[in-house]
């Protein structure tokens, strides 16, 4: 692989997912792998799963780490080509990518979308200045739009716990939140199943909260959340807002939080949430205490879909 | 040991002790002890000493490090249970530690108290949400109410120190400061210097500024603080806010403030403070600056005493 | 070396900018000489080149690094001898440095004028303070008034990149900014040029923009910005705010902005800046994305500069 940024990126999910979980019951046998090799880790927001399990990972490769809170312990990057810089923006990102880029062998970097302009984040500005200007391989840690890292952990946590023959059936259904938050884990879970292809996959939310079509692709939609959830073996539960009325929340029916009884319908299903999830209000608290969450195990997942990812990329595979 | 977070936790205090003035000698002697072990250290307040001491032992041991300032780089944690999560809190204490505690092999915690309910303060809520919920040896790096890091370093500068056949008199003073402080440091070193139990100890503070005595057990309390100094081999200095009157500061009496007068009838007094220290309000430059200020040998201490923890840990010593 | 401060710390430049070059050839030859050793390298104010560079340099060396925004994630430091500290500072630089001195090999430090009191900018009396109590040798990460990892850098360049027998033309211009910036780069840059002593050193900028002769030394003060350029081989553009009225814009003239007219005259000069840069404020998009611009093999260079400080050090050498 040359970066990742998107499921496109991946020449054969399923190859990426048996690698990870290689590096799961092996974390150390390719110590050697990262050795002079440096990962520089790029926060223009906060992160806690990301940016704790990517460390390990890369040092279980052997790479040296270094972290870079841009936002706090840098300055403020202008990303505009062409922009007269009398602002608040004190570096564009033609210089500080390509300065990074100088010193790091591989750059990951996590940067939200500003959910204002639609256009501009499905675009993936950001990111895709920093892929321009880099000059090495760049690992999205969450970026506008999509989150590779998460979506791969959640294929790998899926792969793991299903254990039968027939195809399992996924629903992703969306929930309530207090803030707007954005479509980046929906679009690329979505992405992610469609490309993984061992699933029956679908979607659930209100109306209004239609996910962009170039991800959920074939998923089939359904917009009555219990009809939707009816023999689920996996429920991927998240919040978003929404894509049409860009950035707003435009549903606050508490009757979308995930509890035990609308998991009645459920193939006692397992219970996914990216994480962070806020109690009773997303989830309920009997679901997340119960028997069939497995966000803890899904979480742990990420250090060895990121150390698969990162190993790829030394390995310079492109397959 | 099985986790560090009070002098309870530790099966010999003078064996601690001896294991760290073994690695001031040879720091390196371990190495490979904590080899594909990662110590994740994380921060809900601020922190010099503790932070970088802690990290310099860990990578004598060979440990990797990842340090999280989870207030700053992340978000604000709920550690309530039951919440409903609609407010300022976006990730509960339940799956934050459970999760950080799937990366990491220690998991080392800094959170003050919060010094407006006693109650809760004085339970250890926060570090022992983390203790419940990590699934991973946790190193306190100050809680509410305890700084066992410091305390075991003030020991070991005591015992390095004290050279004589006689038991040394110990005397803890409180001391002016502006700003309303935790009890955690003298509620820990009255612990410590009881569980060690080589010295006479004696605590002065004014009326209203009594510790609990479930840490100060059989100390003499002394109001009288010429009185108490009297003969004291060490003097540390420490300011706390009342306990009785919980968080406030009921004193403002600059003469308790130590001075090199304050100090003429003591044994030529070494004299301690954790540090940082208000200059001139604590404790005068003239004491600072003088020939029995220990304070800069006794920081240097705390390399050794994280790391006598640390190893213990990584051996799982549970005696 | 002892320290890092000034050029004057520096037994001989061009031996110093031959051992970077060494190691920009073979990044890890001296991946031992550091082993065992810690770098501790402490912020007051942010940085993106200098913070990075320096942590791989580090670790090329074979040092474990620790990374601590003293401002962020400690406290507030007093400056002042005698200080009554019951104001807003919590520690003193006396206790401070000499205790993270116990913790490090090497301290390396990087704080901002403040642009008020000249003289004590000048005195450069924070960095001072630390040198004085850290006990340990200390590198400048860029101090009140001198940038010395950043000057050896742009020797390193210059030596690089101009093959010729005769001597180049160096040319420093000031340029516009809307802030008021320290002149710690220019008089940086204008020292170890002058201490290399290769180069034919031209400096100009608006009157009142003088710099400190005790730093520009001989080199030839020119008010015509394009007279200065003329067969200049090499142009170093920079914003300083101004010495003599001290810390204050006193010329807002866009027209000295660096464009490709201005620079017409020049032997198709080399341009370099040390980053960060306001595009199309101090110089023009067309410079800097045009074929002359070295700005980002300056700024990789940065990594062999540190590399080359660190070693010395670690070497001890004092020739």
């Amino acid at each position: 692989m040359k970066q990742f940024i998107s499921v496109d990126d991946v020449p054969s999910v399923p190859r990426l997912v048996d690698i990870a979980l290689d590096y799961k019951k092996q974390p150390f046998k390719d110590r050697t792998l990262g050795e002079n090799k440096t990962l520089g880790m790029i926060f223009l927001n906060p992160s806690l799963r990301t940016r704790l399990s990517t460390q390990v990972a890369a040092k279980n490769l052997g790479m040296e780490v270094v972290v870079f809170n841009i936002d706090k312990e840098g300055w403020q990057l202008e990303m505009n080509d062409g922009a007269i810089m009398n602002g608040n923006t004190s570096e564009h990102v033609k210089e500080a990518a390509a300065v990074m880029g100088q010193y790091f062998d591989i750059m990951a970097i996590r940067t939200f979308p500003g959910l204002k302009d639609k256009e501009s984040d499905y675009k993936e500005k950001y990111i895709n200045q920093f892929i321009k200007y880099a000059g090495v391989p760049v690992v999205s840690l969450e970026s506008a739009t999509l989150h590779p890292l998460q979506s791969l952990t959640d294929v790998i946590t899926i792969k793991e716990q299903w254990q039968q023959p027939r195809r399992p059936k996924v629903v992703m259904t969306w929930a309530p939140h207090v803030k707007p938050l954005p479509q980046a884990v929906p679009n690329s879970f979505a992405q992610w199943i469609n490309g993984w292809g061992e699933a029956d996959f679908v979607i659930t939310h209100p109306e209004g909260y239609e996910l962009d079509p170039k991800f959920t692709g074939n998923a089939q939609i359904e917009y009555d959340q219990d009809k939707a959830l009816e023999g689920a073996d996996f429920v991927y539960v998240k919040n978003w807002s929404s894509y049409k009325d860009y950035g707003k929340i435009t549903c606050t029916d508490s009757s979308w939080m995930v509890t035990n009884d609308k998991l009645k319908g459920t193939n006692a299903a397992k219970i996914m949430h990216c994480l962070p999830v806020r109690r009773n209000v997303v989830i309920a608290d009997e679901v997340l205490d119960g028997p069939n969450a497995i966000v803890i195990p899904e979480a742990a997942n990420r250090v060895w879909a990121a150390q698969a990812v990162l190993s790829e990329i030394l390995k310079g595979n492109i397959v």
